[in-house]
């Protein structure tokens, strides 16, 4: 059994539904499909997501909310009206709940965002179940509750109970029709709405492939294949067939854009493959993601990311590192300006603190090194304000020696200096540090160097 | 003027001492000797001060001292015997001192071991000035305190009074005579006598280079330089003209027992160069020890020092970099065991944790591992009880493109894997962690590279 999942982009429009009727219907096995809200037709349409919200502030702010109400039940009328059921009784329906959001009472405005913004993809499923049961397909729209599924936590940043999985073993479900489920929105056990706070879609799905066993969940978004390399820096890079979690979470920590990493918690904990594959050309094998021991690893190399968003700070004292607890000083000092670390590597008496530099202000790095001096007294403090990391990742690096040898020479030819270099703390991965105005052109050369 | 220290093997026998005498007098600008106790005269003899402590241990005890008090007494009269000076008063009053020890009362154990311990320099610098006056020499004893020099904290690891470079500014001494003045032992304000705890005659050199202006610190031991790579592993290595502090401090982190490092603190403080010099060869210019600044680099790497002593702890959770505060919470579990770490690579969701391994008993690592289990609940927790840590250091190394690079393809073509790799933390070095199995010949191997 598969549960699948389809993105916004691949349920803008009546083509793209039909495009995702056409990948149910070619395999028996697809089960569970998870919708998104409709997403955007072209580059400056907004979202059903986003008009929701709209929907929601005019709501709180005691507007006219005639005109925000219409144009989202429009995009549900298109879509249906590509199927001929522009009069079947599901568009009054959808225009009733629509309508039933603004009259209801919410705890707090939190709880009201969450029930509006979750209504893209809650009405989307319903319409797309009565597609399916109007061109003959048997199918059943299913809220998550109805799986044995319920969340807690703040409602737009919802966390599954962990009870959920136990209901769900035991979940009676009609195995002959299709379930559409809606993803990003849950339940909270007081019958609340609530929304999962990023990758909403990708968790709902990964929560009940791993609550429903089913054995792959396919992920469907609009490339046929995660890229080796950033697309944008190598022209027409190699896909990558098949990657283990851990590989695809270093890589996407350092710029690949894949899923956000909580999203995938649960199929991971449960060892379900992940199945990345594309709507608008489903033939295509895709990228497959496995548990980190179902792979023997053909090249050392399974892509190269890259990343500009870092900020490094240098220490040096002399016998920094015979001062006990000198560390737990600097950490202190860190967590007193809400500021985290991403990577500290250390010498004898240096230290490199990496950061996400979208945390430091010119005052908070002020106040960090104010305190660092009065605590620590460094013979030397400099910040590096731009700072490129590139994370070459494979689960084959580490058997194979020379790699690292491969990658500096190609550096090294093409006069690109390397200010950190970082192995081993990772066993699948070297970390790169260089300057940022030389990222692309290294991302280049070691792309040619591995690939 | 010259600061000049000996060490203990520089003053084992009369004919140490002659040569001693010859490189005072070969340069008018040495004026401060400092002088150690006599030290192993061949491989299985017992130091000076090692009989001291002896003799402070029986003396405790209530033993017979007879026996030992002749034993150190007549490594005295050995050396003055070499210079026909077995009959001068300068013997009995060594004796008369050595008696006088154990009828003292000392505040405690410590007091009296450090009174016992630091006569073997006191005595020594005694009676070397008693030859050099002898052969016609301008020359006098001089206690620290009558520099200006005075010591607080524990007797037995004293920490200079920050007053006393004051009073050494000031302080009047003879310019027409040498002053010999012990090394290891030193006076608290109330007359106690106190003992470094480390690099004792080293600090005591380092002390009065800086307090007395020295221009330069000469430190003479038995070898003719340092070298550029353990000579154990590699045969006839190239030796160190020059080098800067903290190079000199990041090779002997690594195994190259140069000083200890806090030794030295006072000289790198006002920027005075160190010559380690040997007394058996005096004519070889030894190794200059110079400011951070002082060096325009001609090769990228100064020296390659390898150390075994390590142990590593491997840690690896998903999503771990996203848990605030993961890495207090690791030191708060080490510091709760009173074990510190050395260095701590981190990938995105690993970690490595490098320790001196002679802090790790079964029954530390055992806690370790189920506190770290309880706390941050890796996914793998492994270590690494055997570690070798490389360092490649050089001033030169930042501005030399492709150094790296030399250094991993040198590895790669003898199938020398690395594990580890940490270079850009500290700005002159590269540390490399090897199997300890491998690190001899990995040491080999770049030192093949780079020279």
């Amino acid at each position: 059994m598969k549960v699948v999942k389809f993105g916004g982009s691949s349920l803008a429009t009546g083509a793209q539904v039909q495009k995702v009727l056409n990948i149910i219907q070619a395999d028996n096995d697809r089960r569970i499909v998870v919708v998104s809200a409709p997403g955007k037709r072209f580059t400056d349409d907004i979202k059903v997501t986003d008009l929701l919200k709209t929907y929601a502030d005019q709501t709180i702010a005691g507007d006219d909310t005639t005109d925000i109400l219409l144009t989202i039940l429009a995009r549900y009328q298109d879509i249906a009206q590509y199927f001929g059921l522009e009069k079947n009784k599901i568009i009054p329906q959808i225009k009733q709940q629509l309508i039933q959001l603004n009259r209801v009472h919410y705890p707090s405005f939190d709880h009201l965002y969450a029930a509006f913004m979750g209504h893209g993809e809650l009405l989307n499923a319903q319409l797309i179940a009565c597609i399916l049961q109007t061109i003959g397909q048997p199918a059943t729209f299913v809220s998550p509750m109805d799986l044995g599924m319920t969340v807690s936590g703040s409602p737009r940043a919802a966390r599954l109970d962990p009870a959920s999985y136990e209901r769900m073993h035991h979940v009676q479900y009609d195995a002959n029709k299709l379930l559409i489920v809606p993803g990003f929105i849950a339940y909270t056990n007081d019958g609340y709405a609530a929304t999962f706070s990023r990758g909403g879609s990708d968790i709902t799905g990964a929560i009940l492939a791993r609550g429903l066993h089913a054995d792959l969940y396919e992920n469907f978004t609009d490339v046929s294949a995660i890229y080796t390399v950033n697309p944008g820096i190598v022209a027409n890079p190699k896909s990558i067939e098949k990657m283990t979690y851990r590989e695809m979470r270093e890589l996407s920590y350092a710029g690949f854009a894949v899923f956000h990493d909580e999203a995938i918690i649960p199929v991971i904990e449960a060892n379900i493959p992940i199945n990345v594959k594309n709507t608008n050309d489903p033939e295509a094998p895709g990228t497959m993601i496995v548990p980190n021991q179902a792979i023997t690893p053909t090249l050392p190399v399974t892509g190269i990311a890259n990343d500009d968003r870092f900020a490094a700070l240098y220490l040096h004292r002399y016998l920094l590192n015979r001062e006990v607890g000198f560390t737990l000083k600097i950490l202190q000092i860190l967590a007193s300006y809400n500021v985290s670390y991403e990577h500290m590597p250390s010498g004898i008496d240096d230290m490199t603190i990496i950061f996400d530099k979208s945390q430091l202000t010119p005052t908070i790095k002020a106040h960090i090194s104010h305190d660092l001096y009065q605590t620590i007294a460094p013979d030397d403090l400099e910040w590096l304000d731009d700072y490129a990391i590139i994370m070459i990742v494979g689960e084959g690096m580490q058997k194979n020696i020379g790699t690292l040898n491969k990658i500096t020479a190609a550096l090294a030819k093409d006069n690109i200096n390397l200010p950190m270099v970082n192995q081993g703390a990772s066993q699948i991965s070297t970390m790169l540090g260089v300057p940022v105005d030389q990222m692309d052109e290294a991302v280049k050369v070691i792309y040619e160097a591995v690939f």
